[in-house]
C-alpha cells in the first residue's frame, strides 16, 4: 500500500441512515448478546455492503425498547471513504436487500462530521395505538397497535395529560439509570380518534428517558377507563417518584409504540446542537 | 331425547359474521384441500364454540383468492337454535380465542333467514395499495402493500380508469369460469394518493369475477408508468379478451388487495334482492 492509498483508507466519511422497523421479532434497537436487534444486524449489513473488515459502530437517534417500531429512525456511522464504491441509492438498495423485511433503510446520505443522529437531534416524536372497540384487532394492523378492553374516553385522557408538557422532572415516568438527569423539555402530549375509531397518543420531547412514552401512556389508561381521577398522573408528576405497587399504574406495551419522526437543525446549526445537548446532559 | 326436545335441535338459526383477515397465510377464503384456508379454519372453530358434531358450512360476501386480505368480510352460516348457549358478544369472544390473531371474527348477529351473505349482498368494495416512492416498504404495513419500483402518475390512471365504470362484460379482465356471465355494474375504479404518499385504488362493484380487481389494478400500471396510453386499457376492455401475451397486462400481486367493506340493503328488501340476484346470475 503506499502512503497515499494509506491516507486515502484512512479518511472517513459520516453516512445517514433513514429507517423503519417492525419491532416485534428484536429486543430493541440497541446490540445485545443473544439477542436479535436491529443495530445488531444493520452493522455486519453494513459491513457487507461496503466490503469492511469489522462492522462499523451505528449511532441512532433514539434507542427504542424491545418490541417497539420505528417509521422514522435516523442513524450515522462513520465509514472509510475507499469503502464507497457505489451511489448512495444504490448502497440504500443493497442494505434493504441484505436486511430482513421486518428492518427497511429508506435513505443513506453522505452528511458533515457535525452531524450526530443522536446529539444533533431537535426533537422525536412517538405515536401510540390503542384499539378500544371492543371487536378484536384489525389483523392487518395488529403488529403495531394494542387492544384494550374497556372503551376509553380520550377527553378525560387530554385533561390529564394536558398538565404535562414542559421542561420537568419525569424521574416518576422512567426507569432511572444511576447518573443520568431525568429532566426533559416535553412539547405534546395529547390524544385522539382516528379515522379508523382507533386512539391514538402523539408524544413529543426534546429526547425521553428509558421507557418514558410507555409510563406515560400506562398512566393515562386508568383515567381514560373512568378508575382514576384525571389528576392522578399529574400527582404522580408532582410526586416525583413511581407509587410502588399503586395498583393501575402500569408500563403500557411495548407493541402500540412508534418512533414516528426525529428532526435535525439546518447544517449550520448542527455541531453547535450537538455541543449544547451534550452539555445541558452531563451537568445535571 | 323427548320429542319436544328432537323439535328443538332441529330447529336452525341463521348467524351473521363480520370478520377481518390478513391473508398472507391463507390460500384464499374457499376450503382447499391441503391449504389453510379462512373457511377451512373458520367451520371447525363455529363446530367447537358451539359444541357441533359436524363443521356448519359458511358462506361469504366476497370468496378472496390466496394472499387477499379483508377488512370488511360478510360470512352466514345455519346453526341448531339448541347450540346458542351464550350471548353473540361472548361467542364473537370464543371465536377470537379459537382462530389465529390473522383471521378476528368483530361481531356475531343472529339475522333472519332472508339474509344471505352472497346473494343479498348490494355491492363489494376492495382496496389496493401501492407504494411508489422507491425507498422500500413501510415495515408496518408491508403485508398489504406492493412496491413498484417506478413512480406512478395517477392523473393518467385516473383517466385509463374513467372508462371502465357501468354495466359492462368485464370477459378480458377476469379469469373465466365455464358457464358464468363475465357481466358486472362496476360502480367506482378511482385512484388517489394516501396521506402517507401511497397509492391508492377503490374499486366498487355489484359483484366481481375471478380474479377481476387484480386484473383492473395490473391493466393501470403500464399506463401509470408511462409505457401504454391512456386508452390501453379501454381498448382491451372494447375487445372483450385478455391479449395473449400482450407486454404489460399483468395480474396486480394478491398482497396489495384488501376486500374493505360490503353492503347489504335494510332487512325489508333482503329475500327480493336476493332473489333479484340469483335470477341475474343464471340467466346468462
Amino acid at each position: 500500500m503506499s502512503a497515499s492509498d494509506e491516507v486515502q483508507s484512512r479518511r472517513v466519511t459520516r453516512l445517514r441512515l433513514d429507517l423503519s422497523y417492525e419491532g416485534t421479532n428484536y429486543a430493541g434497537w440497541a446490540t445485545q448478546p443473544d439477542h436479535p436487534t436491529v443495530q445488531g444486524l444493520l452493522e455486519p449489513a453494513l459491513a457487507v455492503a461496503l466490503r469492511l473488515l469489522e462492522p462499523p459502530r451505528v449511532w441512532c437517534a433514539g434507542r427504542t425498547d424491545a418490541g417497539v417500531h420505528a417509521r422514522g429512525q435516523v442513524a450515522h456511522v462513520d465509514v472509510p471513504e475507499s469503502s464507497l464504491a457505489v451511489t448512495m441509492e444504490r448502497l440504500a438498495i443493497q442494505l434493504r436487500a441484505l436486511l430482513p423485511n421486518d428492518i427497511v433503510v429508506h435513505r443513506v446520505r453522505q452528511v458533515s462530521a457535525d452531524f450526530d443522529a443522536r446529539f444533533s437531534c431537535l426533537w422525536r416524536r412517538y405515536e401510540y395505538l390503542i384499539d378500544d372497540r371492543g371487536v378484536g384487532l384489525d389483523p392487518l394492523t395488529r403488529a403495531f397497535v394494542v387492544e384494550n378492553y374497556r372503551p376509553l374516553d380520550i377527553d378525560a385522557m387530554n385533561a390529564a395529560s394536558a398538565g404535562f408538557p414542559g421542561l420537568r422532572d419525569f424521574a416518576a415516568f422512567c426507569k432511572p439509570r444511576p447518573g443520568r438527569t431525568t429532566i426533559r423539555e416535553l412539547m405534546e402530549f395529547r390524544w385522539s380518534r382516528t379515522a379508523d375509531g382507533l386512539v391514538r397518543a402523539d408524544v413529543k420531547a426534546d429526547a425521553f428517558c428509558h421507557s418514558m412514552v410507555r409510563f406515560l401512556v400506562g398512566a393515562m389508561l386508568p383515567v381514560g377507563e373512568g378508575n382514576k381521577p384525571v389528576t392522578w398522573p399529574t400527582d404522580i408528576l408532582a410526586s416525583g417518584a413511581r407509587p410502588d405497587g399503586e395498583p393501575g399504574f402500569n408500563l403500557a406495551p411495548a407493541k402500540g409504540l412508534v418512533l414516528a419522526e426525529v428532526a435535525y437543525p439546518d447544517d449550520s446549526e448542527l455541531a453547535a446542537r450537538a455541543a449544547a445537548t451534550r452539555g445541558r446532559r452531563t451537568l445535571d
